[in-house]
């Protein structure tokens, strides 16, 4: 897989691993999706496509519709644009910046994904890898983290066994800290907007980061946040123990992992060996006591 | 963040979490790109690009390049096309499927990035997310799986610090357990081409995945695979115990993952209880021994 020069240089830099997808986060903030289909895996493109923002035209008969479908159109109502109707040609793919099909006519989606390319406008044919100009995967979203796993179309089945595992290793409240640190970058945009001081803004919120744990994170308060950026000045990153004026710490990003994940941070030093040698010395106090008590009471 | 409908209804699906990108596999075999600048970052995106199967031509001043670039450049010679000169105009642009630049004139940038939208170009300009058709994240690689972490920009370094919790968590032979995978699944396509029978064969496919573990699928043989095939056609699936006729089963994924995030699957159970019940029993049979020997010495 890996395609390696022949040179010893080469260890110095990361091997190029053929055969991948460019993974990427595509931003649709003010584009047009057009989304031919209504079935279930129409449905599931759909929450895609307005989970990133986009302007949602959904062109699918109303017989057709599955009841997710209808759901998203008619009720939740998140759907910009409906039209209850079939394809009809070249003109409905005007002003649309990237087209999702999901369609059992393997004709028609062929016929789309030409016009689509003849026009530059990416697109996806649902189940037909070369008529995509790109794939979607397993996804994991915890507010403003995203996650995506892709196997390349080698199994799909392991992918989304491979996501419950990330799934499971992720901090509960990661999300929640992304979001807070997201908060105090813009804070720290206001108060220090210089581009000249671009690289020491990015290096002090990387300390904040270091200094305080994912739990810190995402419980910090304005009142928190005001604390930290009265450091910034002096480029220095106040802990949360000073911050907050409190006496127990909330566990390190690195603990609360480590609890997650089901690892104690002293567990290879307290178990079973720590629990055996107090248990020894337990039954060795009781026995001896009552033996002793017993001889005395004789 | 999450966007709700006002019906009941609501809960039987997913929620809309907006703010986030498209995150997506971006297919690039047999596609042209373009790589404008010659430093680290465009070292960075040379990796991603060529891990894609791309066609890459590099655009900069040969005085300009960074030493991972003329390693790429000159040593592995994984670069298509390199020319030795600045951008100079919309005429470097054609042929062109993306277009990335990382270089240090914010002016150039913009006008290459309003050159690559007019043609309808997806571009990427570093570190200038307006002039972005798409961000880059945090990446993890195993062979065919490809996993991205993406903040949507709030937190770079809080993203490193989830990749590498997300790094930890995929059992290590995951890639190889996929790429084999993926031998099987094509020899399972000779042997039952028919479009008819995809569905099953997915189902099929399925079946394998859960009944094999993550290791005995990553060391599964030529051998093996016609072992297994041979199940096809009555729609059973073989254990890895009975293709390989061993006693002693190879660990299921389940454990594995288990042993490489930490948790014992009995830990609940057995530690540190159960070694302080046992110390306490040798504890008091000791203690019981050396005091009773000694009044029978007496």
């Amino acid at each position: 897989m890996a395609e390696n020069g022949s040179r010893a240089d080469n260890g110095k830099y990361q091997p190029i691993c053929k055969g991948g997808g460019l993974l990427l986060a595509w931003q649709l903030k003010g584009k047009r999706v057009l989304l031919v289909g209504g079935g279930p895996v129409a449905a599931g493109r759909l929450v895609n496509v307005k989970d990133a923002d986009a302007h949602l035209t959904v062109l699918a008969p109303r017989s057709g519709l599955c009841s997710e479908m209808k759901f998203r159109i008619f009720e939740q109502k998140v759907v910009d644009a409906y039209e209850d109707r079939l394809f009809e040609g070249d003109s409905d793919l005007a002003g649309f910046d990237m087209v999702l099909t999901a369609i059992d006519d393997a004709d028609l989606s062929r016929r789309i994904c030409q016009m689509c390319r003849a026009r530059r406008i990416p697109v996806n044919v649902a189940d037909v890898p070369p008529e995509c100009d790109f794939y979607f995967g397993s996804l994991i979203r915890r507010g403003p983290l995203q996650v995506l796993v892709s196997t390349g179309g080698k199994g799909p089945r392991i992918a989304a066994q491979t996501r419950r595992i990330i799934e499971r290793a992720i901090p509960e409240n990661l999300g929640e800290a992304i979001e807070r640190v997201g908060v105090l970058r813009a804070l720290l945009r206001k108060q220090a907007p210089e581009q000249k001081v671009g690289a020491r803004r990015m290096a002090w919120m990387i300390d904040v980061c270091e200094t305080w744990s994912f739990d810190e994170l995402a419980n910090m308060t304005e009142a928190d946040m005001r604390a930290i950026l009265a450091g910034w000045e002096k480029g220095t990153v106040p802990s949360a123990r000073r911050v907050r004026g409190i006496k127990h710490m909330v566990p390190r990003a690195e603990d609360v992992r480590k609890r997650i994940t089901g690892r104690c941070p002293v567990a290879g030093y307290c178990t079973p060996w720590l629990g055996g040698i107090g248990g020894f010395v337990l039954g060795a106090a009781v026995a001896s006591a009552i033996l002793l008590t017993r001889k005395t009471a004789r």
